[in-house]
């Protein structure tokens, strides 16, 4: 078995109204509730219901090339996850976030807030920002080195947790007596110096109800996967067959162990993109109702963003065009390389690329009856390529809802998933402990100043 | 009469269980409630029932030394004031954030999230950051000064309104047959280039609902007001006589003129923490039971953080020792005059002015009756100095609950204050018109980047 209690993770990650591309023009949906707080706080609820570990959001900071044809992301993920946490007291809440145009000591304390809001529920997906687009909203021309946003990663997670730990956890006495509030013997500055951060706290908030909030990972280059051995609690990943998968996990699992720490306190979640139907037909038929609604002059710049070469008028029929190497790719490199090894061990031309990569951008889409879904994610589960799934509904709240009320239930029924909440923190539902804070044994006075 | 609506606006200044600083030591608050969600949920509810125009939170990025005796924003406000957004309808929502110690980008698309999620909302106290314990937070050694501070202030929220204003408001098609998302000739680049900023845009999200969120600021030194003049469509001040109200109000409305701006389009609101009895004896116990829970040894170091000289050692029972001249403060420099002012004018010892700013740290204070509390409002209100008020509750929620439901109603026989709301937004409760964004004339397409 892959995971330390013997039970799946599910994370229902979120995108507007679907992960399909086309999802907004599908009359399954309704694209005005991409702007409607309710509908968030509608998928949250229904997360919950099906006893998922989490929701998640991506992020990005610019706008970029799919502004005409998709629907944005409306809400900024920290402030939507707030609104989300209000209407749910068990589900999970992870927000992507960037290291490399934010400060720490200000993302640091949007998460501790999320994590009171939420009463112990927040997670952070630790991003670099690889787009030149992002760049230039921060006053840089272009993307930082994909080596040096990994050195910066590294340092701004080290002081955030620094700052978190900032405030030992019995720090607050509410002491009405005395008038005390808190022992500041306990509240301490983190005077770090480093590369690229002076920061000297402590933080503004004490700490987190989990200590700190729960980190996640999604890159797969080397970089990145050296730093979610270090760092990452969950990481999202797109593999595409079971071997590629379990090469992954048993990749990852060993870099955990040489970072010097236990690999269950990892856990690897592959996305997948599932078309549910009664019959296997009837959910081929769903998903080819999606591909029909592409619009491949989108697709085709964004697979041109992906891929660093531009496709726009590169006829949709035949194969792609010769690649950068991999080296040139300042982005993000595991998209790349899924999409390239996609379009080339498949051969396929650029409109069957385009319909593969319609429902979940590279992530692996999966047709078929709950019953095949769910032995799909419980053979991934016992083979030693998933700790659980990414869950990336094609449309919403409808592809979440079968999901939940579907697929659930029959992982329920084989004893591989939850029935019910054993944990109130996004920590408990992961099996994972309160980490015992920087400062915990140690006693140093916060220096007052003016 | 100084307002055009002939309509008093009131703000709920929230803070903590309340504005005076034992109010945490009382037993007519919980003291625990500072970390839970569902207290600060509940004062929204309460000043929505009261039809006030908002409430509000102060900030600022660095415990510095009231950890000790003074429950700590728990909270960061933006992520607060999303989870308060969600459980009412009407009352506007405005957070401080620093110009000093943020990106235009995350600050701008923040706003425009709790805009969002809020329908309309948001509102934005804007602060320049002027502690020296907030700058070592960001890897400065200290601050930068005050001249500098409000330049780059200038210059953020002229990038921010830009970015807000980035996409047209009719931007978005939800042309579903079509496939077109947006029309990306109203998705505007802003090419911001200047001395402190270069930012390219759009931002990363559609036009908040209110155009841009609403615009606060409450410095009174001369750079302050002279940036309230420009950008401020409400002022939060600190005023103690009816003639020092009046002096500013001339000021600051003669500046919004020089300014180019309508002088209605500003409205100024004088804090006031008041301690509602049925008698004028019973509200001046009441202040009394609140000022005998100070604690000196607290008082002392907030006295010396303010007015720049360590009072730590100094004797309660004698006068302020000299004090530093304000050219030499690099801090809060209305602050500073205002404590040196009152403890000159009524010749104080530093035991009687710790008492006198006990209950809002220099607001103005008022123990009374409803009815002589709302004959005080009246009276400002109605000789040209407030155009409403920030009320600062001493303790929550009490102190809220006492305001809305024995002072408001006599506001609102006498005529001055809404019986009902009548509008959704917070520029529409403060009669403000929706701003034409800076690019609706023009038409430049949105140039599409790898």
């Amino acid at each position: 078995m892959s995971s330390s209690s013997n039970q799946l993770h599910l994370n229902a990650f979120l995108m507007g109204v679907g992960h399909h591309e086309a999802a907004w023009r599908n009359p399954r949906t309704d694209a005005h509730r991409v702007l409607d707080i309710e509908h968030f706080q509608e998928l949250a609820r229904i997360a919950e219901c099906g006893r998922l570990d989490s929701v998640f959001f991506a992020d990005g900071l610019a706008v970029g090339p799919r502004v005409e044809h998709n629907p944005q992301a409306i809400f900024e993920p920290i402030t939507l996850l707030s609104a989300m946490a209000v209407v749910t007291e068990y589900v999970g809440l992870i927000a992507t976030a960037s290291t490399g145009y934010n400060d720490p000591y200000n993302l640091a304390r949007k998460f501790a807030s999320l994590d009171h809001i939420s009463k112990g529920r927040a997670g952070w997906n630790i991003v670099t920002s690889g787009g030149a687009d992002e760049a230039r909203n921060f006053g840089y021309d272009d993307t930082p080195d994909h080596a040096g946003r990994y050195e910066r990663a590294a340092e701004f997670v080290d002081v955030a947790i620094s700052l978190w730990d900032s405030w030992e956890d019995d720090a607050i006495e509410f002491d009405v007596e005395s008038g005390r509030f808190a022992d500041p013997a306990k509240v301490h500055t983190i005077d770090h110096v480093g590369e690229r951060f002076r920061v000297r706290g402590p933080l503004d908030t004490p700490r987190p109800p989990q200590g700190r909030p729960v980190l996640v990972q999604a890159g797969s280059s080397e970089s990145g996967k050296n730093f979610a051995a270090q760092y990452a609690e969950a990481v999202f990943t797109a593999q595409r067959t079971l071997e590629e998968g379990q090469a992954f996990y048993r990749d990852l699992k060993v870099r955990v162990i040489k970072a010097g720490r236990d690999p269950r306190s990892l856990k690897i979640l592959p996305g997948i993109v599932p078309f549910i139907g009664d019959t296997e037909a009837e959910a081929r038929s769903l998903e080819q109702e999606f591909t029909d609604l592409i619009s491949p002059a989108y697709s085709l710049r964004q697979l041109s963003t992906v891929l660093g070469v531009d496709l726009t008028e590169h006829s949709l029929d035949a194969p792609l065009p010769p690649l950068p190497p991999i080296d040139r790719i300042q982005g993000n490199k595991s998209r790349y390389q899924l999409v390239k090894d996609l379009a080339e061990k498949e051969n396929l031309t650029v409109r069957q690329l385009i319909g593969k990569l319609g429902g979940g951008r590279g992530h692996r889409t999966f047709a078929g009856t709950p019953e095949q879904i769910a032995d799909e994610i419980q053979l991934w589960f016992e083979n030693e390529a998933a700790d659980g799934f990414n869950v990336m509904p094609p449309y919403l709240p409808g592809g979440l809802e079968d999901f939940t009320t579907r697929v659930v239930p029959i992982l329920q029924e084989r004893g591989l998933f939850r029935t019910e909440y054993t944990a109130t923190t996004l920590r408990g539902h992961y099996g994972l402990d309160r980490p015992v804070g920087r400062f915990a044994a140690e006693a140093e006075p916060l220096v007052v100043t003016a």
